[in-house]
């Protein structure tokens, strides 16, 4: 396993998440951060303080354009602040609001600053679920130490995202709408009232649940027929990661700098930049998503290929992740009905796509990401050329539609699968 | 001059500023951020509205340790909001304090920050002086462009500066203590409440002025001698900057992924990292500064030698091209006493660097940027080699020390010169 990779010893499961998430002893804290001889406090989930609004609000009705704008939060928000000198202190269940910072406040002028995205679901056997949550806070981890931000068990930020969703879970996702979901947003932001350059002294920690759009679904062409993704190629004068630098953590950096040639992507007609990396044009990531072709091989093999994690310039994502374990273990052999995929991980070069889709060779392709889940992509501008990608009648390939069938049906509760972990309400 | 470079256009001198600073008719902002057909407000710093603090602060004494902490700001901030459907706000002159943001704030997610630094001179004629201010606005509008932040006149943004420096610079600054200087940090951040990774709809600039130590005085050493820099070079598995990227550009995102590499060498008794590139190890930036070297080549010319502009992974900085100039000017022919130096940018290799140490060759090393001014190396460890600098007494080599000397006469008014921007003070 590659450094990158995610630390797979915290993979809970549905089954194993109560005993696992005891609290484990990993004083980190003190390790990472360079103050040695001090025992400084963990990150404990246990010591959460909870305060609950006296002003709710309403929940936005489904499909609403507040939805849309990605700026509803839930009623409740958790924070936890740590300090070089003392480590965590107690984490708080408190009102959604504002937070205060110093203009000096170190996140604001470099960048110490990481994040996580994941869902929570309302499954149609009722139950609110996250999907492998454990891989998140484990990541969070990898990211927040790559920008000198404070340590902490895995196991203890996963207790409060669990907290906060049982929470506000019941009533921003009703039970009466299920198929319905939440979008979670752990973050991390070093709060140094200082501007010195170098470690952060102070730190905190939040997580907050948002109304959040569906952006997987379809968008309808003028010939109202559906459409995929079009990604439009980077060119060579914008760079997203390099190696050495930090393309495969969450960290902020990775965003802003993208935003844009997202913007003229946008301006153009596409949905994302399908980004490039060398002289090879290699293909990397699809906006923040990773990105996936299935293609036929000269030799007749049918292949799913996506960029590897070796060279540390693409994210680790669950998603990517939980899409070549499922095609392992269920697409791997051919049946009667279809050909079974072999799955390669390599650097996929521009011109490998241009020539499959010449030959027919071009079967499907599609961004795999929490935020959008699993898009197929039809179309891809490179340098001049438009590459189609063959659509069946607008939709999804069946691979790809079989895939994201497997994985909707795994954290909507219709298949019971360790991968889904149930959250218990709070009443 | 490289698209990196700094708008020469706006190169504003002592004499001029007053016309110069005149609203320029820029109508950036419509352009640069996609909103057609609307005349959105332009910044315009003659619409501030000025509210002052109750509660003036104590000025910290020369040398006390809140004025290494960093974290000590003048009694007054400028802000100006911008809107993606107005423009800008009129700018505000306010007591300084925190600032309210929402936990799903752009900034604090995707590093959608920029900033400047520069500094505010108190001089041996008792008067006020910036160093080029001109050139450090016209290089923030690149920076704040270059991650979808919003345009401005340059012009503007000065105007602010100095009108924060004329108020409170009087009373920070006092006039019996010349050859003090403040640190302005004028910052832009993006403060949509909203999670999605878009071009920023909000945004607020602010300008801060904060008590600074001077980083560019000699430690003492063990034996009591003045000891110069020492550097570490990156090693292969980090890099700050790549071409594509953003290197050139004062955006957060070039910090806090350095932060980590920074402490380690901090720990291993480094001052700063000096930032290696490519294969062939090439010299980019010395921590947060540019950096020179001057050498005696085989064939006997003396070089200054500095890192090129043009793959845009360095920073374009104002003292770099100051000291380029000074020398093209004042050090290019030789003289009875000194000879001349040829001005060379090109990229440096460690290879290089370790030969001419290793000939006797190794003249001088410095790095130069507003936090650190002019400091000279002593020593570089590389991949297990210490490259030792030549020093006089431990102190800079008579180049380094000239230019130094040079600059410094012109910030603190020993010298009348039209990089000094004198500000007249708010009494």
């Amino acid at each position: 396993m590659p450094p990158a990779a995610i630390d797979t010893t915290s993979q809970l499961t549905s089954a194993g998440v109560s005993s696992a998430l005891s609290k484990t002893a990993h004083s980190l804290t003190n390790g990472a951060n360079g103050v040695s001889g001090v025992q400084l406090a963990e990150l404990d989930a246990s010591r959460i303080t909870s305060t609950y609004t006296a002003s709710p609000r309403p929940v936005p009705v489904p499909g609403s354009p507040e939805i849309a704008a990605q700026n509803i939060c839930t009623d409740h928000m958790i924070t936890a602040k740590w300090t070089v000198k003392e480590g965590w202190h107690a984490p708080a269940l408190q009102p959604y609001g504002p937070l205060s910072l110093m203009p000096t406040a170190s996140c604001l002028h470099y960048a110490t600053e990481c994040f996580e995205g994941l869902k929570l679901y309302r499954g149609y056997d009722g139950k609110l679920r996250l999907f492998r949550a454990n891989l998140n806070a484990a990541r969070m981890l990898n990211s927040a130490t790559r920008i000198a931000l404070p340590a902490f068990a895995p196991t203890e930020l996963l207790k409060l995202i669990m907290k906060l969703c049982a929470t506000d879970g019941p009533k921003w996702l009703p039970k009466d709408e299920p198929g319905s979901f939440l979008y979670l947003r752990p973050t991390m932001i070093a709060s140094d009232p200082a501007l010195g350059v170098q470690r952060p002294n102070e730190a905190l920690l939040y997580v907050i649940l948002t109304c959040f759009p569906r952006l997987d679904a379809p968008t309808i062409g003028a010939d109202g027929s559906p459409q995929g993704m079009k990604l439009l190629a980077s060119g060579d004068d914008t760079i997203r990661a390099w190696p050495g630098g930090f393309g495969h953590a969450k960290v902020g950096a990775n965003y802003g700098p993208s935003l844009v040639a997202q913007g003229e992507a946008r301006k153009a007609g596409y949905n994302q930049i399908l980004w490039l990396f060398g002289d090879n044009c290699e293909v990397t990531e699809a906006g923040a998503s990773n990105f996936f072709v299935v293609w036929r091989t000269r030799s007749g093999a049918t292949e799913l290929v996506t960029a590897p994690l070796d060279r540390k310039i693409i994210l680790d994502g669950v998603t990517r992740r939980s899409v070549l374990q499922l095609v392992r273990e269920r697409l791997s052999e051919s049946t009667e009905n279809v050909q079974g995929l072999d799955i390669v991980e390599r650097n996929i070069q521009m011109d490998e796509i241009v020539q499959a889709a010449g030959d027919g060779r071009l079967l499907e392709a599609f961004a795999a990401g929490t935020a959008f889940f699993i898009s197929p992509v039809q179309e891809i501008h490179f340098r001049g050329t438009d590459i189609r990608v063959p659509m069946t009648a607008g939709e999804a390939g069946p691979y790809t539609k079989q895939i994201k069938t497997w994985l909707s049906d795994i954290m909507y509760g219709k298949e019971h699968h360790e991968w889904g972990i149930v959250v218990e309400e709070q009443s």
